[in-house]
């Protein structure tokens, strides 16, 4: 059997450690038993987990690691303990080119923070971006950056996220030609800062030679209707979307369940509803949407959710081997060359 | 009977116009008979909607107003009109102390152009602010500002914000300590941007003497908690909040719906669980919460969602009325004066 992509795992960031870790590891082998693990960690405990997973006997190298990032850890603090932690570790291990991606359950700051000093950001991109994939209406998620890795974002800033998301989109979603929308508070042409004003005059003059479809201005009510593929924003409006989409999903799901605890009448409606409502339930769970991705390094890193179950490791270890098999990477080095090699043009016949 | 607050509607705004203007005014009449109304728009339209009303008679003076605003007109468009509209002419009525506040359903960016030209900002306020409540799992709405007004804002907008969102949840919502906190995108001090560091030093500092209780940073998945009473943050995060939290409250419930179609075994469920699924429905139909608020002008302008129905225009006149008969332009005056004072002996003393 050829050898698949190799995943470095923090296995020692996360709620639940180990453990969790470890048992999406042996649940994504199930899916695509081409996988090599490295673990980094306590040798001993993570030993211990491995043994619990027969399935990935041959497929695991365990690297121990005296220490772990705790989740309230400054990343100037974490970033000087790179070399002995599990975290710091897995990271180097990418840039040792002795795994194609890493991933990690722990602290983002710390991880974001570790990632970039170790992998850098890659030529022609001034600044890494955090993707993630919001569920929708439609049939596909849609991908979702800048999440915090930058609070002010220049209009340059916006153009790379824009061509990132889209290559992330080409490649992990397989959509050949993405639609991709900047994140404004109106769709009018003249909304919005400055910043995002020229990011959208920047990328509808490229329009002709981009391998995607920008299409202007997008507001914070159509994010998940299924008709757009990529939503770009700064960092600081990104995190806002996101954690208010997280918690009025809550807050509904919250309404719902008051609403069918009220009666013995509405209690026997649920007991009715209950298998059409796990599917709900389902495109709910974040663990199905798990694997935020820094993009824009010479490196790939995923953080997945501190709180992911197994199945939510097991995909974000999926988004991972999505991106190493499409060569992302590649991609948008490509792309970007493109998109400066006509704007030069564009420039120099003005 | 004495005489109640005197209510300007701009009767041509909104996308059902006079009908459901007129209606949601027969409505507000209903809960409380001491209501004056002035309506503005086309004499004749607007006379045939109140006479099929027979409360109103009496309550009611018709202005003929020759326009109206678009719902896509420029607000730098629309202001020149200000005379000859039906929502400039309602908001002229504030202005000339014709009434005590007005309300329209009409094109948000040009009631806010004209209401900001014709009213002008409070002493003490720099820009003003537009505010609205969010539903939330507690006993209480949230109030929040800005929802859109001022795209970037300085830490001395931040804080004059916090102190009118406050004084309306004093007032309106009758809170007499409310829970105020800054949107951002984590909760320790050092996160997010300069303006909204600054910001919380300054409310911090007043921690002593403020009419509110100031409790630092909150992000967006809390807002719908029901543990804090005002949300403060520039314009643009705010629609972008205000937005994200309507399109997934309204992306959640899209797949209830589906899953409730799902399967024979499912519609049954639903047709038991109705009367409870009603109650979610009410919570999170947006008439209940309807009636944004313009704060820091020299009066109170109400702006009623454009869809609004009769029950929610109804809100919107309720929101109005008691700003009105909690005179909250004072109360803001007062509270401004107030922080000031201590503020500059803070200075002096230093």
């Amino acid at each position: 059997m050829s050898s698949g992509p190799r995943i470095a795992i923090d296995a020692m960031g996360g709620d639940s450690g180990p453990a969790a870790m470890v048992a999406g590891a042996a649940r994504a082998f199930r899916r695509d038993s081409t996988l090599q693990f490295l673990f980094y960690g306590d040798e001993q405990i993570v030993g211990a987990e491995v043994a619990r997973h027969q399935n990935l006997k041959g497929a695991v190298t365990i690297v121990h690691s005296p220490e772990s990032i705790d989740a309230s850890e400054k990343p100037s603090q974490a970033i000087r303990r790179a070399r002995t932690t599990s975290m710091g570790m897995a990271i180097n291990a990418v840039k040792e080119e002795k795994a194609d991606a890493a991933v990690s359950g722990g602290n983002t700051g710390a991880l974001m923070a570790m990632a970039k000093l170790a992998l850098r950001t890659m030529p022609g991109i001034d600044r890494p971006a955090l993707a993630a994939l919001l569920p929708t209406l439609g049939e596909q998620d849609c991908v979702m950056l800048d999440l915090g890795a930058n609070t002010e974002c220049d209009a340059q800033n916006l153009v790379q996220f824009a061509v990132m998301g889209a290559a992330y989109a080409r490649t992990v979603l397989s959509i050949s030609k993405p639609r991709v929308k900047l994140l404004n508070i109106g769709t009018e042409e003249l909304k919005g800062t400055d910043e995002l004003k020229e990011a959208a005059a920047l990328l509808r003059e490229a329009t002709d030679y981009l391998p995607f479809r920008f299409n202007g201005f997008t507001e914070g009510d159509q994010l998940s209707r299924g008709e757009l593929d990529v939503v770009v924003t700064d960092g600081f409006s990104g995190n806002i979307a996101l954690k208010t989409a997280e918690g009025t999903a809550r807050f509904v799901t919250d309404l719902l369940r008051r609403a069918f605890k009220s009666s013995l009448r509405s209690k026997a409606g649920f007991a009715l509803s209950k298998p059409a409502l796990n599917l709900l339930k389902h495109h709910l769970d974040p663990n199905n949407h798990n694997g935020a991705v820094f993009l824009g390094l010479n490196g790939l890193v995923v953080k997945s959710h501190g709180g992911a179950n197994p199945k939510g490791v097991a995909n974000a270890i999926g988004v991972a081997c999505g991106m190493v098999r499409n060569d992302i990477l590649r991609k948008i080095g490509d792309d970007l060359d493109d998109f400066r090699a006509h704007a030069f043009a564009n420039e120099a016949a003005q």
